[in-house]
């Protein structure tokens, strides 16, 4: 059983983590930088432990720095949120080294899965699709690759993550100008210059699958669309996937258990995949090892507050549901409020939010670290809070979506609310199941 | 269909009503005060409509300026809220002659149920056991029935309702000054002075069943129990009412059922009850012909918009479920801040609120009017907001319930918020099942 449970995040997610700690009993310890010292989470939690300065490299992305906070806090667990070190090897080894548990898999799970090329392997021995394509080094490999799948192909970093640095290339000519580009950013960014080509699905959705594992059993949660994206990143977030056929659906349920228990799977994860929309086929994208930003839906329509279910894992419980318990319900929907101007190409909007009068209400939740008067350091990731609707059904989920962001109010700070509100009146939306191009035509 | 519903109420229920209209496609009026003006409701109404002065008794209270307004601002339906007008036959009735729908059972239901003695007797002819007792209209009457049904008694106005007026005499010495009291409390507050003398049940639980009716069909949506008074105004509500052997539970909701069933009610109702916490013994007390303050319990284990269901069967619609549609899932508890100070015997305390700052997160609901900068007014209650949690059993609402108002700050007004932290710690509470008597060992 976990009694203090050190948070090495930030922001909403931060906020969220210790929420569910507090009600489990444990001791909420935030490992802030100095830039946060004074954030909502920092108030929330029972105590803070600083990490570093402001800037990530110095404190949030510092192995040491955060292990040492840890040690010095006397904290058993380390909760890693997402991004950041959520899904590093060495600082899930780190922490088993001080002797404090990692909420989180196994360091065989992060490794497998934080290689793309080893996630493809490893899916595709658990018997999941994967769609065509490989490794290349260099950019003649790219070239041949990319003729083998047929063009367009997705660039992505081998060693990278949640939509940084992928790279779409339409025609042939325009493949070798693209992946001396990638190459050098994978290099700048993750340390490492390999790519990955894979053929690109014109029309494709992603779904993901919510899967629990204690290292034993492992079950799923059901189906999330993630597909309105701004350059890979997700922008609006829905649980269950809409518009989806029933076999295409309990297939990707039974790939993503299949994948987890293949895994001996601990904790909360995430498969994705892209579905094709024209024919309804799957293909195995990637694993994420971590909580993921849009667990809420999931949680809105299942009743099962993931984070609890993570930290009785990471304790040494056995899961305490099966598959049969797991009970979905009406419709869930999450939009993203960042601190970004969409008005402007998405220019971040950092500083300070005069006012946040955020939705309240009957079916409404909202995971927010930004109150009014609250900061957008420059620093980090510009999500200021994740507005959640659940209906009955899919159509009341989107109506109470549309009012609720009628009623939110943002000021002092760009942010992406005007961006939802007319995607939540967007016919296409309202009618579901739209693909990773929608945003394109909005 | 509604397309123009007149809110006639104010505070955290008008923008709640507000909020699942709008949701419907409807456009919401809000009929406010000169008071309400510059509310939070107002301000996310479609429209404003005022009805009168701040003082309740010429605007909230003033069936002909209300209906005025409604004619005015061309609304086809009334949404009365709870208190206020809610109850009132003769204002459905005007709504009806100026042909607006009033959403709300038939003037009938309203009639038999606004009368606490015909309610009783048609509650007994629908098969409900009663409290002993009767009515008295002479002190001398009193004293015979109080001997009857023994001491002690309570007393409550005929005309009466939520608690208001009601005193209990524990002993015949203190009868005949208390009841003199009541009468005229009574004939001033409701211009009725007739009082009602019942056995009063040592240690009672109230307990009560939310139905919905659409004139034909009728089912229930489980138990609340709302035990925690002061006063006999509701401090905590929780569904489903805890500890209840199951004869009993099936017991209420069918009897709940059958007295509906009997009115041939219309919209959403509640009907009250007092459990004998000692035999398991219940005896109906009222049914509240309206949505309570306390109904989002129930939506919080039923996913049931009770709002919702209001309008369609008010809109002509049938109940578009069964009672086998019913799912409850979890335990919700819903503790009421009211803008009073439970260290000088609940002393309203109006003014201007600094700063609010309400919980929110999973399984968190807050149903209030009341941001930052907000404004309690004098004239009207003190409720400023609600806080609804959720979990997947009462142990987890609980700890979230406890966790969640360690993170509510009302500052520039005092608020029951201390109170609900020492409830929400207190081992009796924690058990489960607490009579109404709780309060007085707090």
């Amino acid at each position: 059983m976990i009694r203090r449970l050190f948070i090495a995040n930030r922001g909403e997610i931060a906020l969220r983590v210790a929420r569910t700690a507090q009600r489990l009993g444990m001791t909420a310890i935030l490992g802030a930088s100095q830039g946060d010292a004074a954030s909502l989470p920092a108030m929330l939690a029972d105590e803070v432990a600083l990490v570093g300065p402001a800037p990530s490299a110095q404190s949030y992305l510092d192995v040491d720095a955060v292990i040492a906070a840890a040690i010095a806090a006397r904290a058993d667990a380390i909760h890693p949120g997402y991004g950041f070190l959520s899904e590093n090897a060495r600082f899930a080894k780190a922490a088993a080294d001080a002797g404090i548990i990692f909420v989180g898999p196994d360091i065989s799970s992060l490794e497998a899965m934080g290689d793309k090329l080893m996630a493809r392997a490893v899916g595709q021995a658990a018997g999941l699709p994967v769609v065509p394509g490989g490794e290349a080094a260099t950019p003649e490999e790219a070239l041949t690759r990319a003729r083998e799948t047929g063009f367009p192909v997705l660039l992505k970093a081998v060693a990278g993550g949640g939509g940084k640095g992928m790279k779409r290339v339409e025609r042939e000519e325009e493949l070798i100008p693209m992946i001396a580009m990638a190459m050098a950013e994978a290099q700048a960014s993750f340390g490492d210059p390999r790519v990955y080509v894979e053929r690109f699905i014109a029309s494709g959705r992603h779904v993901e699958v919510q899967v629990l594992g204690d290292g034993e059993a492992a079950i799923h949660l059901g189906t999330r669309d993630c597909s309105i994206q701004r350059r890979f990143q997700k922008l609006v977030e829905e649980a269950p996937a809409p518009m989806l056929p029933n076999a295409t659906r309990s297939g990707l349920e039974q790939a993503a258990v299949a994948l987890a228990k293949s895994l001996h799977y601990k904790g909360a994860g995430t498969v994705e995949f892209l579905v094709d929309a024209k024919t309804g086929d799957f293909y195995f994208l990637e694993m994420n090892a971590r909580i993921q930003v849009e667990h809420p839906v999931t949680e809105a329509i299942t009743g099962v507050d993931l984070v609890e279910q993570q930290l009785l894992v990471a304790g040494g419980a056995r899961l305490s549901m099966d598959q049969d318990a797991i009970r979905a319900r009406g419709h869930a929907i999450e939009v993203r409020i960042n601190a970004e101007d969409p008005e402007a190409d998405f220019r971040p909007s950092p500083g300070t939010v005069t006012r946040a009068a955020w939705p309240a209400g009957p079916g409404i939740r909202v995971d927010s670290h930004i109150a009014s008067g609250g900061m957008i350091p420059p620093y980090y990731d510009s999500l200021m809070g994740k507005l959640i609707v659940w209906g009955e059904d899919r159509h009341a989920a989107v109506a109470r979506l549309a009012c609720a962001l009628n009623t939110l109010s943002i000021e002092g700070v760009a942010s992406t609310a005007p961006l939802h509100r007319r995607i939540a009146a967007d016919p296409r939306f309202v009618a579901g199941g739209v693909d990773t191009r929608f945003l394109e035509g909005l």
